[in-house]
């Protein structure tokens, strides 16, 4: 059992489920809604002992993030927050110190939320940001042809272990600027293999890697491309269009072929980032 | 340290927390968001050996609950899953199961969500609503002299031990009736005798409880006072209002005096309803 299967078993309950954020018209409003939900859990996402200011910031970047995938603006933000006995009121207060000043630097709120006691220390939260109506920016656009972007170098949090120490910050502003210019776009959360294997499904393309792979510093080529919770932009862009943005780096070409098959340097690329289900 | 505690804390963030769910105003739209979001945890909220599809249902019945509370309509709905390594897909084909047919009972469709690996089998459910703007029955508008009602018989799921076994219904269609009229409406779900207190603070008054409470077979006035989890709602009505609708049963008028104290048949009442935070 792997997440995308659990995740392709719920489709059939939604054509809206399967992007980083789903996409929500409301009668008579200029914008659509974008909702996203993630999940953090102790001893999967951080290890006792870390620093609960740092766990509130990873906990919203990760949602912020879905929602710069989308080209959108974050809104309001709600926290769900189940605390053990031992839990206390320093911590509970440090960790929303935390999520309270990123959502700020994003223009976005903190509007409810829900507590509960467990055994174990669990954070859930869901940001509601807008777009323009019809501009989110999905997976599935991509062409044969497109050009693939990331927005910056890769492999930092896999080489760090996953600190909550040192956290990259959403790329909301990027995100605003590919509207109406990306034909598809996602945030590199699992790994640049499975993402960019994920947007290529949705696409129904293949992919060849043939530019260099940016890394960040202290990381390697596998960290770069197996490694997740980096958060930069995995975007396409049409080979005609040429954008003036700073520090984003084509890294390959969009393919017929068969959908979700990756190639790097010609030869076959197996997807091999980040799945909570998948049987070791 | 209460939960009470932590929201009054949390309100320092953002005065759109403290009622049933966040209301959101969007530019250019008719209609106002409404927010809410409930976690549910295994030995918390079910015991190991519950029915998966029960436990789906109740999931998405309390934030059901809160869309009614407020008058709304429930569109959209967000599922966060933690699991352990001994969750089967059984179980979790059931648990989306059982919350789909309560969400497609009511108009609302799942939309997305998260999962996760844990220790704690965990869940999150976070709806989103809307109601015509301006409309949203708050928590805070009752005033002296307004009449006190629930929509039905209380304390079932007390004298039940709290089973997922039997689960009441939302009020999604009392909650749209009452648009317009209630001063303040909320639901119960941690026990009338808490949730009218926290009703009374909000709309600083006092409460007398005159009229019959009713009780629900099996329960005692106990179960029916201070027990959680009947999702019936607690609303308002100004004297002059009398509504033709079956089923409600007026069970006191809202008193000058200080804010948030009740009595019954002329004695104090304390709030003794659930509160997950509270030092036993």
């Amino acid at each position: 059992m792997t997440e995308l299967d659990i995740v392709s078993r719920l489709r059939k309950y939604s054509n809206k489920i399967g992007d980083d954020c789903a996409v929500l018209s409301l009668p008579g409003s200029r914008d659509d809604l974008l909702l996203t939900m993630d999940l953090m859990v102790e001893n999967v996402h951080w290890v006792p002992g870390d620093s609960p200011r740092q766990i509130g910031k990873k906990a919203v970047i990760r949602s912020l993030s879905d929602i710069a995938a989308m080209g959108g603006d974050p809104r309001y933000c709600l926290i769900s927050l189940a605390l053990p006995k031992s839990a206390t009121r320093q911590w509970i207060d440090n960790y929303y110190q935390g999520a309270v000043a990123v959502l700020r630097r994003y223009g976005a709120e903190l509007v409810g939320g829900d507590l509960s006691r467990s055994d174990t220390l669990t954070c859930d939260v869901m940001i509601c940001g807008t777009i323009p109506r019809g501009k989110a920016l999905k997976r599935g656009g991509a062409r044969p042809g497109d050009r693939i972007y990331v927005s910056g170098p890769l492999g930092a949090a896999a080489s760090r272990g996953y600190s909550v120490q040192n956290l990259p910050e959403p790329r909301i502003a990027l995100g605003r600027k590919l509207r109406g210019k990306a034909t598809a776009c996602m945030d590199i959360s699992d790994g640049l293999s499975i993402d960019l294997h994920r947007l290529c499904l949705e696409s129904r393309c293949a992919a060849s890697l043939d530019g260099a792979i940016p890394i960040a510093r202290g990381a390697t080529l596998e960290h770069a491309l197996h490694g997740g919770e980096d958060y930069e932009l995995l975007f396409t862009l049409p080979p005609s269009l040429h954008l003036r943005i700073a520090d984003i780096h084509q890294i390959g070409i969009m393919q017929q072929g068969t959908p979700g098959a990756i190639t790097m340097d010609g030869k076959p690329l197996k997807p091999a980032g980040h799945d909570h289900f998948r049987n070791k």
